[in-house]
């Protein structure tokens, strides 16, 4: 293959992927975005067990870890986005698949997104999306393939300076960002939404919680209102690229001083695996 | 082009598709299934009409129907299952999309599925899914990508004597099919279920109504438990490619005498347009 080669299908350097993947037709599958660093894929262990267990949340046989891993020497990234993606495989039009369908591994790096260091000492800034989350418990925490939610959110805003957008559920729940996970310090406990019955659950998200526990803070699942959330003493929100990033204001509420921030930020950046 | 070709990608015969498409990344597009009959695709200026308020609906600019029938002429289809697929276009990683992005058309046939003659006359046998529809507004009546939940329902069954799964909702109420749409006569009135807060509003749903008009039937969009569903004196179930077709039998429920649905079902075949 050419040492250029900055996408596999199946492990095969490839640019597209056949038009009975059922990816394509219905959504049907899992995928994951991961940081790479000096050629070292961040948190992957935690990154391979969330993909093996989304596969089985939905009935698709994972690829090794491996597998995956040969992949990733194949493409050799440095400092890169990888991008994995697993469906349940090739079928003609209609639901019905054979429950020994071969999937499909698609591994593909891409530039890391250039995000300033201003984000991370002066926070950044939300808004929230009239767009709702789905409610879906038989896929809520999955990071799968059906992302309408998400595209129909990220249009609402053209505004570079709007980091992300805050989605809240059918019964006004903050559930997530659009492409991060939310986590509020409240009454002194690291709080982060319920993510039971919409939503997706990120590897960062576990991460944020495990650097909180190391500082001894405790950290709860908690239904959250916009209200409540306007009385937190601090927000974040993290996904696996961008990190933990400080939130300084979701539209009319705002959090003036970032300092109290910082020490979790600390913690979760020192967690590398 | 091969005169063999069955799939176009933009008017161009191919088996593969980009793997930078948004459908494929993020179920991100619409699409419909046609029959076609004598080379004639049926319901064809009903089925465009919804094809284009479904692509308006989510913000993909939606091809021209002259484009569609230049491709539909292409693969010179006889008696065939005609599926079209509008994808938002290509995108690098990531939920942000240009407003002007290109989409893909993706148009292909297939053999019809071979349904016996006897489902029409003895009535088909639904069971009732676990899974439950997702509530999303947003997407509600939309023929859209983002079909895990009919996937993970199909995945409830394999008895080949079950023709398709009832799904409700979250409050209980009876939504559609994995593959169809409800109908049910309730106290002399043609009752659909609601589809504004979830599921797929198909076209022959609009044909089943417009037969019942023809026949002097009133319908109505209402909110249908199953005990509700119950105490119908007939249902029948829709697509575009089975028709519109007796339900016999939803697990413990069952309606013994087909004799009542047949009127309806032959205004129904007899609607070409």
């Amino acid at each position: 293959m050419s040492e250029f080669a900055t996408k596999l299908v199946n492990g095969v350097a490839a640019e597209h992927i056949s038009l009975a993947d059922r990816g394509l037709q219905f959504g049907d599958g899992v995928f994951r975005t991961i940081k790479v660093i000096d050629g070292t894929p961040i948190w992957w262990a935690r990154h391979y067990a969330k993909l093996a267990a989304d596969c089985e949340r939905i009935g698709i046989v994972a690829p090794d870890a491996a597998v995956l891993l040969a992949d990733l020497q194949l493409l050799a990234p440095t400092h890169h986005a990888l991008k994995i993606i697993i469906t349940r495989g090739e079928t003609a039009r209609g639901y019905v698949a054979p429950l020994d369908l071969q999937p499909n591994r698609i591994v593909q790096i891409a530039p890391l997104p250039a995000y300033s260091p201003q984000l991370r000492s002066e926070g950044v800034k939300l808004r929230i999306c009239r767009t709702r989350v789905s409610w879906q418990p038989a896929l809520a925490g999955i990071k799968h393939l059906n992302r309408l939610d998400n595209v129909l959110a990220r249009r609402e805003w053209k505004d570079t300076s709007v980091f992300d957008g805050l989605m809240l559920d059918r019964d006004d729940h903050v559930i997530e960002g659009v492409m991060s996970n939310v986590l509020a310090m409240m009454d002194g406990v690291l709080c982060t939404p319920d993510l039971t019955q919409s939503g997706v659950a990120g590897v960062s998200r576990d991460i944020a919680i495990a650097a909180g526990d190391q500082l001894g803070i405790p950290s709860a699942v908690c239904k959250i209102t916009l209200a409540q959330l306007g009385q937190a003493s601090a927000v974040w929100v993290c996904n696996s690229l961008a990190g933990l990033l400080p939130v300084r204001a979701i539209d009319q509420l705002s959090w003036p001083s970032m300092d109290r921030h910082q020490a979790l930020i600390r913690a979760f950046e020192a967690i590398k695996e």
